[in-house]
């Protein structure tokens, strides 16, 4: 997977700037020339970066942020030319079960990215904004002053983003990160705009240097992908446990936890994750034919 | 469905008095000499009354309160005969698998509406007055001063209700709504009882005016009722998104945006919901032979 | 299944004491020695315990505590010999899938516990002692200066523990009861380690004077065993109000209303309860051919 190592700075996007640091990837939304909307190609290059990411032995962390002096952070979906209903042209043919909404494409890339990711919020969020480019990040921070909304059903649409959004959704109101309706979906929250990706950035190399990557994997897919029952949990963690407590991280984590020492985990998910992994089934809707 | 409008005023409701007043319905309880007990013919007109404005296309959001000079909200069960433990003569002849509570009832009739639903808790409230008449709602505003408690097991009976409801159910305690334990379940708390309805109210009119009541009805499905996966979840949002966005509350949603301007949202579920909603399986479980 | 009454105190323990007062078993973990960490026979004897209390009639409410001048309610798990991956000779020839994690085996357990469960933690707790040791509670009370942390990911390892851990897991932070991102999971924040046990205790033996053991038993399946939709929940907790509310437990609850006084429940779940409870599929994972 990790033959051909990217040069994130090389990759000729548009609309995001990527730079590896050490093995924190960060990605700033560059189209503060139109409020950071979500338009244009900003939705394909997003979903390619973190795709990149979840494959690059390098990467332990990835960092969504932008320009903290633009106009926003996301501002939600360009509006120029209406709504983005069209995602494939041969989707259209085949009907309006065919179509895939662009907002929930990169929330599946996010959420499907095996690394840690943190959304480092400094600006206003509206929209896809609020849901995409929040919702499935591990790690949310937000400066203080931020206003966020879930506006959809005051422009006539419903959401894209995956359930556990409160019914902030329903109302559409306008408030703080500090507001008792919203407060829980933040990590922390930052008085100053310019602090909250250098906040973010921190505890980011912090958990990059003291984390192994195969048991953050096996982590979220824990997580994320729980059994359908508490058994079925245990037999799935139980085996995760096994696979890793065997594995030289798991020797390492023990031995650091001895040495009282940090550890130095050196597996990876290319050379060092069993075939059960993922033990749920990755469906690509991406394609306009793939049904559930 | 809406071709014979309801005079709320005159469908002789008995425990209930029901208003319709520009596109909010107001239901008060209207049993406060039996202390507002949940009794007598209250669960039957509820059910009626939700089920009306679920279909009636003038009703955009249904508010369920009571007098704030009432003995309470809804003070439980009524048991002066016992538990109510009759729902049809023919389910009691069927066996105990058929008897079907009646505070689940009216939950179900609450839950499947698909306007805005708020309840205005301006008392105390105990057992099936904080399940059936409080965790259906969408929005749940109530009095400072309201004594709450959960007491089935106190009393030796189970709680009805649908999930989400906290250990409070397991040590029926007496809470105030600031208590930890339950204050996640109000989106306002109000310092007097008089002031609880009026404060619904203004926020009821308020989504009434501004928001689509076909994007409303498809957002509380994708809510209540998301996928198994992320990936279902992803195509469910995607056909919501594809048919608002295309409807005239879509375009009207992203005019209203650009001019800067409030909406007028003219989209009815009679007249321009799509066939394929509801996308889920709707049971009728009322009948005593009905199973799953 | 009560027919031999366990002795709690004459079973041979070696890792905890077991001591019933009234209708209340108290559980202490006593591995002060080894900082009370998850090790030796510890598994084994919580497993037995909560087994027992789950069949014992004489009980209603079981603690588990430590003493508070322990180094720690629970430091995780022993790492003298590593992690612990031998569950049963026979689960390590078949194969990795085989394996069961002793944590898990606990959690277990203790959620199948049909009696209320009360987590007294007086002491920090690490790894495992969040997991096991906490989640599995109907309630928690903690020390405020208790350090918790969930350190899976630092130690190269993924936590076993079942569903709605935080996003502690994938940061491995050490934080205060009072930390946002983990007071929720607390009912109480009790200021010294000496005042938590008889906080927990005071707390246990009011529920226990005042709950009916049947009510208790069905409420907890219900919160943990919904139903797949609102109408099969409904379906689901009709039932258990019909039996409950024909029982003397019922009865009592009704009468001891009207009359304005404490209940005396009297019913059992050896003799009182309906063969159709539980209502859901309890396997026995423990044996390492067991597949789900």
């Amino acid at each position: 997977m990790s033959t051909s190592l990217p040069d994130y700075g090389a990759l000729g996007y548009k609309e995001i700037i990527a730079t590896l640091d050490g093995s924190v990837v960060t990605v700033v939304i560059n189209r503060a020339k139109y409020r950071n909307t979500f338009g244009g190609v900003l939705d394909k290059e997003l979903i390619n970066v973190f795709q990149l990411c979840d494959r690059d032995d390098r990467v332990r962390v990835v960092i969504l942020t932008a320009e903290h002096t633009a106009p926003a952070y996301c501002s939600g979906a360009d509006l120029t030319n209406g709504w983005n209903l069209l995602w494939l042209e041969e989707s259209e043919k085949e009907g309006e079960h065919a179509h895939r909404d662009s907002g929930g494409q990169v929330s599946l890339a996010i959420m499907n990215c095996r690394k840690i990711t943190i959304a480092a919020i400094n600006g206003h969020a509206a929209g896809v904004g609020m849901t995409a480019l929040q919702l499935p990040f591990d790690f949310r921070f937000v400066w203080a002053g931020a206003r966020l909304t879930f506006p959809f059903v005051r422009r006539g649409i419903a959401p894209e983003g995956h359930s556990k959004a409160s019914y902030l959704m329903l109302s559409g109101a306008v408030v703080s990160p500090d507001s008792k309706h919203i407060s829980d979906l933040y990590h922390e929250i930052i008085p100053t705009r310019e602090a909250v990706y250098p906040t973010a950035k921190a505890f980011a190399e912090e958990l990059a240097a003291n984390t192994s990557q195969v048991a953050v994997a096996y982590t979220k897919g824990l997580l994320q992908h729980p059994g359908d029952s508490i058994e079925e949990n245990h037999l799935l963690d139980s085996r995760a446990i096994k696979l890793l407590g065997s594995s030289a991280d798991g020797h390492e984590g023990v031995q650091s936890f001895k040495e009282r020492r940090l550890p130095k985990f050196t597996g990876t998910l290319s050379k060092d994750s069993s075939p059960w992994f993922p033990w749920w089934k990755r469906v690509d809707v991406s394609h306009y034919k793939t049904k559930l």
